[in-house]
C-alpha cells in the first residue's frame, strides 16, 4: 500500500499546517494581547491557504487514484478503505472551489466579522448591510461551483452535514415544529418556572471548580485537554492528544459557566474518543455538525439537566455554594435549570424553544440564497417572523439580526440546520444507550458515566469521520434520523415538570 | 520597486509560518496539556522545513538580486538597501545547508531534549551522552557546510552573533577573566552577604503582581503583550504587536520571579520597540545574541539591582510583603540581592561570577568542536574545569553538565558567548546612555524610565536587524565592543558594597 502511505503522509502534513492555524484560532480568542489581531489575521490567512494549495494539487488526485486501486478488496469499514473514500470526498469537493474564491471568502469574512464585533453593540445593522449582501453573493458563488444541486443550499449544507438537502431538513424541521409548537403552547399557558435560585452572585474560581469536577467525572481527560476562558465557547482540537474547551462565566448565574463547559465537553469527549490510528487525517474529526452537536446536547441536556445528574451532584454544588443554596430544595433547582419560556437569544434558549430560533435562522437562510427576500430588508423581516413566531417583539437588531456571529463570520447558507439535527440526534442515540445498557439512568444518579461514555465511545466516537452522518445513524440505531426519540424525550421531561396533559402534546398546529 | 517589493511579500509570508511555529513553542510550554506533545513535535518539524524550503527556493535568490539593482543607489541605512543586505546574507547562509541535514538535526534535536528532561533530575549522563555524541557530530557537519572558516565554531556563532569569531571572542574573554578573578577574589574574601531577607516565603500573586507593576512602569506595553508562566523563562515574539513573556515563581524567595521578569521585559522592549515598518521582514528582529542579551541585563541587572532603583520601589515590596519585610532596612535588601558568591548554577549566578559560567561552557564548546575532548570525559572535565575555576565541588552532573538545555536542545557552539557579551554591552550601551542624558540616574531613583527607554529605542530597538552587532555598537557608542565600561560598572557598584581596595583591583591572575 505504497500509494497510500504516501498519502497519509500528506495528509498528515496538511494536517499540522491545519493544526497550527487551530492553535492560532484558539490563542487568538483566549490570550493574545489587542495588539497581535492584524498579523494574527495574516498569518491565519497564510496557513489557510497553504493547507488548502497543498491538499488540491493534483498529485493528492494521483494518490487518491492510486490508492483507490491498493484497497479496492478491503471491506467498505476498514481504516484503509475509509480514508481513500472520506478523502476523496473532500479532495473533489475542494478542488472545485477555485483557490482565488477562498482568498476572497477569508479576506470578506475577516473584514465583515471586524465590522459586526463594532455593529452589534451599537445596533447598527445598516453599517454590515453592504458586507452582508456581499456575503449573499459570494455564498451563491460557492454553491454555483458544485452545479447540479437541487437546492443552491445543499453544497453549502454539504460542507458541515454531508448528504443532507436542503429539502430533507425543510421536511424534517415542519414535521418537527408542528409537534413542537403545541409544547411549547401548553408550557407557556402554565406559569413561568421562577429561577431566582440560579441567579444569584457566584464567584468565579468556584464555578469554574464545579463545571471542572463534573466534566473530570464525565471522563475529561486533562492530560489531554484543558478549559480556558473566552467570550463565545468553543471546542477545538490540535492533535487527538490535545482537545481543548473553553468557557465564560458571568458572576450572576450559579450555572452560567457549567452549562457551556458540559456543551463544550461533550464535543471534546467525541474528538478525544477517535481512534489513534487515524491521527493527522481527515478520518481524524467528528462526521458531522449534527452528529457533534448530538454529542455537545447529550451531555450538556439530557444528562446535565436530568433529575438524576442533580439527585447527584447537587449536593456538591450546595457545598460550592452554601450561602446561595443552603435553603434551596433540588426540586427548585432542577425546575429553574428547565425552566421553558419564549426569549430572544438563541445561545440562551431553553431545550424546547431553542429549535424555533434554529428554524427561523434557516428559513431566512433559504429565502435569501433563493433571492425571495433581499438582505435590505433582512432586519424587519427577522423581526416580524421572530414576533409571528415567538409571540414577542424584538427591541432592536442587536437582540435580533445581529445576534449571532455564522453569518458575519462565513456563509450565509450551511450554517443553523446542525443544532436542531443535533437536538434530535442527541435523543435517539441516547436512547439506543439506554436500550442497550438500561442501568445508564441509574449509573448517572450515582455520578457514575463510565458506561454511558464507553458505549458513545464504541458506537459513535472511535470512527471519527469514516462514516457519513446518515450512515453512522443506520449504524448505531438501526433506522435512520428520527424524530420520534426527541420528541418523547422532551414530552418525558417536561410533561412532569410542567403538568401538562395528553391532549395538549396532541392538539394540532394552527 | 517591483522585485523588493515582490521579495517583501514572500518574505512575510515565510515570516507567517514562522510566527506559528513559535506560537505553537510558546503553547507548548505554558498551556498544552502533556497529551499535545508528541504531534506539537511533528507540527513543528513540519512548519520549520516548509519556512525554510520556501525561503532557499532559487527565487528568493532571483528577487534578492533584482532588489539588489533597485536600491543600489539607496543608502546604506536606508530601510531597502538593509533589507537587502540582511535578507542576502540570511538567504546566502541557509542556502548553504541541505534540508535534509536541517531535518536531520531537528529531530535528532527533539529526541536529545525529550531524553535531557529525563536524564537531569536522574542525574544520569550516561544516557545522554551517545545523543551528545551525535550533537557534536551534527554540529561539525553543520560548521562545515560554509568551509573557510578560520575556526570550526566561527559558523556556529555566525548563527547567533554574525561577525564575532572564536578568536575574538576568546581574547576577549581571556581579558576580561584576567580583570574579573581578582574582583571575585576580593569580593570572597569578605564575609558573604545575608540574603535571608529575600529567602523567606512569598506568595505566587503577590510576586506576580509586583513584577508586573515594574514592568509597566519599565514601558511594557500591555495591549501588545503579556506574561505566562514557565518552568524556563523565554521571551517570544508572534509580530511586533504581540511580544511575550514568560517567568517562574519560586515561592521561597520573594524576588525570584522579579529578576526573571525584568530579563524576559528587556528582551521584550527591545522587540516591541523595532520600528513597525520592519513587521515581517528579517529586520524586524533583535539584531544579535549579544546585543540582545544586553537588553535583558541592562534592564535585570543595571537598572532592577541599582540602589536608585530600590530607593523608589522597596516602599510597593514591603508593602507588597509587609510580614517579611517590615523591619527590612532598604541597605540590607540591596546586599541581599547583589550577594556575591561561588555558585554552581549558571542561571543563579550573580553579576559578577555569571561570566566565569559562560567562560566555561565557551571554552568547552571549543574544545569539543576541535576534538580536544571527547563527549564520552565531558561531565569528568566539566567537575575538574568546574572545581579549578570555581573552588568548589561539583556534587552531581545534574548540577554539572546537564544544568544547562543549551547542548541538549540545539548545537554545539555558538549557544553561550551571547550572554557574556551581552553583559559587557550592557555597560557600554548605558554609559552611553547616561552620558548622553545625564539626568538617568535621577530619573531611576523617581520610577521614571521614560528617558531611558526612548533613548535605547532611538538608537538601538528601532533598527531591528537592520546593523549587524558591530555596526550598531560602533554607531550607537562611538567605538568596538570594549571590556572598560563594564568593569567600572561592576566596580563602581561592589567596591563599596564590598569595601574592596583600588589595589584589589590591579591584582593580576595567577
Amino acid at each position: 500500500m505504497k500509494s497510500l502511505q504516501t498519502l497519509k503522509t500528506r495528509l498528515i502534513e496538511i494536517d499540522d499546517v491545519n493544526s497550527a492555524a487551530s492553535l492560532l484560532r484558539w490563542d487568538q480568542t483566549t490570550y493574545m494581547p489587542p495588539g497581535g489581531a492584524a498579523a494574527r489575521g495574516r498569518h491565519l490567512a497564510t496557513l489557510s491557504r497553504l493547507a488548502h494549495e497543498r491538499f488540491v494539487e493534483a498529485e493528492t488526485g494521483r494518490l487518491l487514484d492510486a490508492a483507490a486501486q491498493e484497497t479496492a478488496s478491503l471491506p467498505f469499514d476498514s481504516d484503509e478503505a475509509s480514508l481513500v473514500r472520506v478523502t476523496r470526498r473532500a479532495w473533489d469537493q475542494a478542488v472545485k472551489i477555485p483557490g482565488s474564491l477562498i482568498s476572497e471568502v477569508q479576506e470578506h469574512t475577516a473584514e465583515t466579522y471586524q465590522a459586526w464585533t463594532v455593529a452589534k453593540p451599537r445596533n447598527d445593522f445598516a453599517s454590515v448591510r453592504p458586507l452582508l449582501e456581499r456575503t449573499l453573493d459570494l455564498s451563491r458563488r460557492m454553491a454555483d461551483c458544485f452545479p447540479g444541486y437541487d437546492h443552491i443550499a445543499d453544497p453549502l449544507i454539504d460542507v458541515s452535514d454531508y448528504g443532507m438537502k436542503a429539502a430533507t431538513v425543510k421536511a424534517l424541521f415542519a414535521e418537527l415544529r408542528s409537534k413542537l409548537v403545541p409544547i411549547v403552547r401548553a408550557i407557556t399557558s402554565r406559569p413561568v418556572a421562577d429561577d431566582s435560585c440560579v441567579r444569584q452572585h457566584a464567584p468565579e474560581a468556584q464555578q469554574l471548580a464545579f463545571g471542572l469536577e463534573v466534566i473530570r467525572r464525565y471522563g475529561f481527560d486533562f492530560e489531554r485537554g484543558r478549559q480556558d476562558k473566552t467570550h463565545h465557547p468553543f471546542m477545538t482540537k490540535f492533535s487527538l492528544g490535545d482537545v481543548r474547551i473553553t468557557t465564560r462565566v458571568r458572576e450572576d448565574e450559579i450555572t452560567d459557566a457549567l452549562f457551556s463547559t458540559l456543551h463544550e465537553c461533550g464535543h471534546a469527549l467525541y474528538e478525544l474518543g477517535i481512534d489513534p490510528a487515524h491521527e493527522g487525517t481527515p478520518l481524524a474529526t467528528g462526521t458531522s455538525s449534527g452528529v457533534h452537536e448530538s454529542q455537545s446536547r447529550l451531555w450538556e441536556n439530557l444528562v446535565g439537566r436530568s433529575r438524576g445528574f442533580w439527585e447527584h451532584f447537587y449536593p456538591l454544588l450546595q457545598k460550592t455554594f452554601p450561602t446561595q443554596l443552603a435553603n434551596v430544595s433540588l426540586d427548585t433547582l432542577y425546575r429553574a435549570i428547565n425552566r421553558v419560556e419564549r426569549s430572544l437569544i438563541r445561545t440562551d434558549a431553553d431545550e424546547v424553544t431553542y429549535n424555533l430560533h434554529v428554524m427561523l435562522r434557516f428559513d431566512l437562510e433559504l429565502d435569501l440564497l433563493e433571492g425571495k427576500i433581499a438582505v435590505k430588508d433582512l432586519a424587519r423581516i427577522w423581526r416580524e417572523r421572530f414576533e409571528a413566531d415567538f409571540g414577542i417583539a424584538v427591541p432592536d437588531d442587536t437582540r435580533g439580526v445581529l445576534q449571532d456571529v455564522h453569518w458575519y463570520g462565513g456563509t450565509i447558507g450551511g450554517a443553523f440546520q446542525g443544532y436542531t439535527l443535533g437536538n434530535i440526534l442527541s435523543a435517539q442515540f441516547f436512547a439506543t444507550a439506554v436500550r442497550a445498557n438500561p442501568g445508564i439512568p441509574a449509573d448517572i444518579q450515582r455520578g457514575e458515566f463510565g458506561v454511558l461514555h464507553g458505549w458513545l465511545r464504541e458506537n459513535i466516537y472511535r470512527h471519527g469521520a469514516k462514516f457519513t452522518a446518515p450512515e453512522l445513524i443506520e449504524r448505531v440505531t438501526g433506522s435512520p434520523l428520527t424524530l420520534e426519540p426527541y420528541l418523547d424525550y422532551l414530552w418525558g421531561k417536561y410533561q412532569p415538570l410542567y403538568d401538562l396533559r395528553e391532549e395538549e402534546r396532541a392538539a394540532g398546529v394552527r
